[in-house]
C-alpha cells in the first residue's frame, strides 16, 4: 500500500514562481499591442534531468512558465490585445506532455500535473473572456496531443499548410490514454465538432491537416508556408483591432517572498503549519490592521505590494505547494483572522471598480478561489475568536466542505457579507458559492445579501452559513473529533466524494473538464492497460508493444 | 494483464428476464390504483450462492426483479397511480448493494453492475415523469447506502420515527467508496441538500434520523411506528389522488424468446453474431416486410406481440447480454435491414399517438436507445445494401460512434427521416441525437427534418449523416481496416473516450451520474485503498482493518 506514497517532506520542493528573464522554454516579446509567446523547449531543461523534453514536449516546469507568461500579459502589459502563441522549432508546434515524464510519475503526480495544466489552459480562456486579450495559436508545425489542446484553448487557430503539419490527438491510439487537458471536452463543447468527427479525430494518430482540418472546425484557417509570417501578422492584427486597449502601462509582478521552514509555509499574510503525523495543514490568513490604499490611484501605485493582491498571491502559492509538494496532507483547516471591517472595506473598493488593474486582481481572486474549490484535500473553515471570514474571505469559507462557527455569548465571533458574495466570484459551475450552497432554496442567497456588513455567529448560523455552531464547552472536542475522523478516511473516497459534492447544479465546460474528463483519465491512469508493465503508456518509446486485457468495462 | 479477463464464453450466462411469479426477493401486489412493492431479499437466493444477501442487501439478480417490476407496473397495470416501495424485514428497509458480492467481483462486473442499477433507478424516475405513476419510498427501517439511493429515486420518502431507523450513506466511512448509484448526485441535484449537509451526511456512517432528516430534506416526512400503516396509506392516497388514471386494463409482458447458440444471440427480429477472436459483434436488426397492425386498437390487441415493441425488447436484451455476459467484445457493428418505408410508416403511428400503450412503448424505445448510448463498447453503424436506418432506426445509427454509408450508384442504399428524429427520443443530456451531433450548427437538425421520408446515400452524406461514404470499390477495405483498428485499441482508453464524446452539450442529473459520479467510482474501484489486499472494500466484514496509502491525488 505504500507503492505510491511520497515522503512527508518533499525531496525537491517544486517552486512555482518564475519570470520572463528566467524562462528556459518560452520567449515572451512585445511589439505594440501584439505579444508573441514562442515555445522552444530546452530538451535538457526538464524538472527531471533524465527526461529529455524532445519536440517541444512539456513537463510541469514548462507549464509554470506558460502560466507566468499569461499573468505577465494580464498584469504587466495591459496594452496587449493579441498574444500569438507559436512554436520555435522547425516543423513542430508542440508535441504535448512529455511521455517518459508522465509514464515515470506516480499516480498522484500525474493527476495533479493534469489539473495544473488544465487550470492554465482555462486561465488563457479567462484572459480572453475578461482581460480584452485574445490568443492566436499560430501552428508553425504539427500540434499533437497536449500541443493541440493548448491550441484549442486559444481563440483562433492558424495552421501552416505544408503537406505535413497536422493537428492530432494520438493519445488513444498510441498511449491508450485520453487527450485529458480538456482536449475531448473542447472538441465537443468549444469547437463543437460533429460527434463522429470527434471520434475519428481522436483515433487517427497522424491527425488531420489542410482543408479537412478547416472543414471539421479543428482550425480556423490554413496558410501556405510561403505566406506564413504575413498570414500570422494579418490575423493577429485583425484580432487586435477588434479590441479596446485596457491601459498603456502595467504593474510589475514582483516575486512573492514565500518560504518553507520548520514545517511552516509562509509569506507575509498567509501561513500554513503542516502536521505531517496527523496529515492536517492549518492554514491561516491574517488580514492587515489597516485598509491601506483606498483610491484607485493609490492601489495602482502600490501595485504588487497592495496587500489584497499580495495576500491572494500567497494564498495561491500555498495551495500549489500543498497540492504538489505535500501530497500526504489530507485536510486543510482554514482560518482567516483580523478585523472583518477591513475585509469589507477592501471589498467596497474592489467590487465596484472598473479600473483595469483592480478588475484584473478581482479576476485573479476568482481564479484563486476556484483553485481552492478544485484542491483535492478536505477543507474545514474554522471561525473562532478573531475570525474575519467576511466578503471575499467569506468566499474562502464557502469553498470549504464544512464551516465550524464558534457560537458563544462570551466569545464574540464576527463574519461579514459584501457584494463579493453576490456574483464576482463564480465557481467553475458558473454560479456563486451561495447559489451552489442553497440550490434547494434559491431565495436564500438574496436574503443573505440583505445582511451586508458584519454579522455575529448567531446570525451566520441562522442564515445557514455554519455547518456546526457549538458553544465554547463543546467547541474543542467537536472540532478535534471531526478533524481526526476526516483524516482517517480513505483519501481516494474523499477525493471522489468532494469532486461530486462541491459542484452541484449547472455544468460548464470547466466542470466537465474537471469532473468528467479528468475522472475518466484518472481511472485510465490507474488501469494496467495504461500503466501496467505491458501497458501502452509504459511501452511507448520502447521496442515492446503493449499487451491489453481486452475486457470492456 | 489477464487478471480480470473473462472467458470468451460466459460460464454462467446471466438471464435478464423474470416475472412476478418467479421473483425471489420482491412481492408486487395491487389494490386499486396503489401498488405495493415489498423487498424481502432471500439471503440464500443470490446469483452467487456463496454470498449471503443479508439485511435486504442486493445483487444484480435482485435488481433484475426490480427492473421487471417497474415494467410490469408501466405496461400491465396502467390503473396504478402510486407504487409504495417498502421493506419486508423487521427494522430494515434495504442495506444497499451486497458488499461481499461487490468485493468479490472483477472490476468490469462492478462497473456494469453499477451501470445497470443506475439505469433502473432512472427508469423509476422516467416512469414518474412520463407514466403518471409516482413512487413512495416507505422506509419501515434503516435505508443505508444503495437502500437510501433507491429511496431518493422515488418521488417521496416517508421514514419511520422509532428512535433507531435512519437514512445513511456509510460507503465512504466504512468502505472507502462512493454512494455511486446516483447517490451523491441526487442529494446535490435532486433533493438539493445544502452543500455542507451533503458532506456531513456522506461521512456519518450511522446516518441521520428523525426531525433532522426532514430538516435537511433527506426525507419528506417521518411517522411514529404506532401510526405507520396509516401514514403510508394516507400518503400513498394523497399521491394517487393527484394523478389521472391512464387506463383500466394493461398489456401482458409475455416472455421474449431470446437464445444463445453457435455464437449467435438471437430473437425474431434481432440477431447478433459474436466473433470472439476478433472481439467484434455483428448486430443485425431485421424489420418485418409488412407494417402489421395499423390502428391503435390493432396495436393494443397485438400487445407484446406487436413487432415494433418486440423488436425493441429483443434489442434491449441483446445490449444487456453483450454488456454483462460478453465483456471481451469491444466493437459492435450495427445493421438495420429491411424496407425503410416500413420503419417510417410505423413511426407515423407511434410518434403522434396519445394512446397510453403506444406512449409507453415509445418511452421504452427511448430507454433502449439510451441504453445503447451508454453501452461501453464501440459502435459502428453500417448502411450497405438493404439497409433501413430510418426514423427510430436512424436513431440507432445516430447513437453510434461512426456511420459508414455505402454510396455507389449501382447499389442503392436508402435511409429515412421521420418525426422520431425530432424530439421523442432525447439522450441522457436532454437533447436529441441530431442536436448533439450538430451542436456546432444548430440549424442543421431542422434542415434534416425537412427531408422527412426516404433519402438516398448521397443525400444522407450531404446532410452530414455519414461519417464515411465510400463507393463499392473502397467499401470493404475501408470497413475492414476501421474494424480491425478499433478492436486493437486499449479498451479502457476507448471507454473513457466514448464516455466523453457521446454526450456533448448540456448536462443533466443523468449525465452527471454516468459521466462524473460513475467515473470517480470506477477510479476508486481500481484503487488499492479500496480493492487492494488491505483496502477498505476487501477488509469490510473481516477482522482486518484497512490500511490506507494516504497520498491525496
Amino acid at each position: 500500500m505504500t507503492a505510491t506514497a511520497t515522503a512527508t517532506e518533499p525531496q525537491t520542493r517544486l517552486d512555482f514562481q518564475t519570470s520572463p528573464d528566467r524562462y528556459r522554454h518560452w520567449t515572451l516579446s512585445f511589439e505594440g499591442d501584439i505579444a508573441t509567446l514562442v515555445m522552444a523547449v530546452d530538451p535538457e531543461g526538464g524538472m527531471n534531468p533524465d527526461n529529455e523534453l524532445k519536440l517541444n514536449s512539456y513537463d510541469i516546469g514548462v507549464d509554470f512558465e506558460l502560466a507566468d507568461a499569461i499573468s505577465r500579459v494580464r498584469f504587466e502589459h495591459p496594452e496587449v490585445r493579441c498574444v500569438v502563441v507559436t512554436g520555435g522549432l522547425d516543423r513542430v508546434f508542440c508535441a504535448g506532455a512529455n511521455i517518459p515524464m508522465l509514464s515515470g510519475s506516480p499516480h498522484g503526480f500525474k493527476v495533479n500535473f493534469c489539473k495544473f495544466t488544465n487550470e492554465t489552459r482555462l486561465y488563457i480562456e479567462d484572459a480572453s473572456e475578461n482581460s480584452g486579450v485574445k490568443f492566436l495559436a499560430a501552428l508553425n508545425g504539427t500540434a499533437s496531443g497536449g500541443g493541440y489542446e493548448l491550441a484549442i484553448a486559444c481563440d483562433k487557430i492558424l495552421l501552416v499548410d505544408d503537406r505535413s503539419s497536422a493537428v492530432s490527438y494520438p493519445e488513444l491510439p498510441l498511449l491508450g490514454v485520453l487527450p485529458g487537458t480538456g482536449g475531448l471536452t473542447r472538441i465537443t463543447d468549444k469547437r463543437k465538432l460533429r460527434r463522429d468527427h470527434c471520434d475519428v479525430f481522436s483515433t487517427v494518430a497522424e491527425g488531420i491537416k489542410g482543408k479537412r482540418a478547416v472543414e471539421w472546425n479543428l482550425v480556423d484557417a490554413i496558410s501556405p508556408l510561403s505566406k506564413w509570417d504575413e498570414s500570422v501578422t494579418k490575423m493577429a492584427r485583425e484580432i487586435a483591432d477588434e479590441l479596446p486597449i485596457r491601459a498603456d502601462k502595467g504593474v510589475e509582478l514582483t516575486p512573492v517572498a514565500w518560504k518553507y521552514e520548520d514545517d511552516v509555509l509562509s509569506g507575509k499574510f498567509v501561513s500554513c503549519k503542516l502536521n505531517h503525523d496527523t496529515r492536517v495543514a492549518e492554514l491561516t490568513v491574517t488580514l492587515p490592521d489597516e485598509l491601506g490604499p483606498k483610491s484607485e490611484e493609490e492601489i495602482l501605485a502600490a501595485g504588487a505590494d497592495w496587500w489584497w493582491f499580495q495576500l491572494l498571491r500567497e494564498f495561491d502559492l500555498c495551495l500549489l505547494d500543498l497540492r504538489l509538494n505535500f501530497s500526504q496532507i489530507g485536510l486543510i483547516t482554514l482560518r482567516v483572522v483580523g478585523d472583518p471591517k477591513v475585509a469589507l472595506a477592501a471589498d467596497e473598493i474592489v467590487m465596484d471598480s472598473m479600473h483595469w488593474f483592480i478588475t484584473e486582481v478581482r479576476h485573479f481572486a476568482k481564479r484563486v478561489l476556484k483553485r481552492l474549490d478544485l484542491t483535492a484535500k478536505s477543507l474545514y473553515a474554522i471561525a473562532d475568536e478573531g475570525t474575519a471570514f467576511a466578503g471575499t474571505f467569506l468566499e474562502m469559507a464557502l469553498a470549504c466542505d464544512r464551516t465550524y462557527v464558534l457560537n458563544d455569548p462570551d466569545m464574540p465571533v464576527n463574519l461579514g457579507i459584501s457584494d463579493a458574495n453576490g456574483g464576482p466570484f463564480p465557481m467553475s459551475n458558473g454560479i456563486t458559492r451561495l447559489e451552489t450552497r442553497f440550490l434547494g432554496d434559491p431565495e436564500q442567497p438574496a436574503r443573505i445579501l440583505e445582511n451586508k456588513g458584519v454579522i455575529d455567529a448567531d446570525t451566520a448560523d441562522g442564515l445557514g452559513l455554519a455547518t456546526f455552531a457549538p458553544d465554547d464547552i463543546d467547541w474543542e472536542d467537536e472540532l478535534r473529533l471531526a478533524i481526526e475522523e476526516r483524516a482517517s478516511f480513505s483519501p481516494d473516497g474523499l477525493t471522489g466524494m468532494e469532486a461530486n459534492l462541491r459542484f452541484a447544479g449547472p455544468e460548464t465546460m470547466e466542470t466537465k473538464i474537471f469532473g468528467r474528463l479528468s475522472a475518466w483519465q484518472n481511472w485510465i491512469f490507474q488501469r494496467p492497460n495504461a500503466v501496467g508493465k505491458s501497458g501502452a503508456l509504459k511501452c511507448y518509446g520502447t521496442p515492446q508493444r503493449p499487451v491489453f486485457d481486452y475486457t470492456r468495462t
